[in-house]
């Protein structure tokens, strides 16, 4: 798929390397993990909210960006329309790795960013501590 | 087209810069061109000929690259597909960007490297002078 039909010049495949969601706390802060909720931390109940608001967005984002290209893949009938796609694939890609980081210390961060672009709501975050989802609330009209 | 349904954040669309096929030679070369074919430079007719080449490889390449985005958009069923597309396409931008360099002192090379590829054949070089088409087929072997 995707191969010149004209040139045998191979072309390198960067791997694509998923979000790893088993794993969702950092090594460096596994050590600071506690099962009982405290000021700041991440209890295990909260992290695994956390976890599936951020699989939904992902799985959201993800399926809308495949259909997107299958949908307008039919409009594609100049060089610059080509190009456009990868432009748009570029920025989306870019976008992507950076927007799903599940550091326990950046968490109020990416749920904030993925509460603006719509991908989640704030009723997706029900069951963390009132000061998280304080601090998302706060994050989210910056 | 191609725009995210989820997220407001713009994008930047490089703007695409067709090769100009209009004024085939290069500013540095034109004030040693002649109309009489002398060794080593090329006459208008040879640039006629040249620049006909060039139109039709890069014509076909370009066609045959939308054609294959849009057959193969319906196996995008999965986000590696996505990045194999996005590396393909970077792949492909880079190639085309750098393959149809139509200055004068390179053409030999261009059209030595259409030829090695494919896109162009050895008959497409009937009327250039003996010694061009000479060391194109040298360069070919290389």
């Amino acid at each position: 798929m995707w191969c010149s039909k004209q040139s045998a010049e191979s072309y390198s495949l960067l791997a694509f390397s998923p979000l790893d969601f088993g794993d969702f706390r950092s090594r460096d802060n596994s050590q600071q993990m506690t099962t009982t909720q405290t000021d700041g931390q991440w209890s295990h109940e909260e992290i695994r909210i956390a976890k599936s608001a951020l699989k939904k967005a992902y799985k959201q984002e993800t399926e809308a960006l495949i259909a997107n290209i299958r949908e307008n893949a039919a409009n594609v009938t100049q060089l610059e329309d080509v190009w456009q796609l990868h432009d748009f694939l570029s920025a989306k890609r870019h976008d992507i790795d950076g927007k799903y980081d599940d550091r326990e210390d950046f968490l109020v961060f990416t749920l904030s960013k993925l509460i603006k672009t719509g991908l989640l709501d704030k009723s997706d975050l029900q069951g963390l501590a009132a000061d998280k989802q304080a601090k998302v609330t706060v994050l989210t009209r910056m």
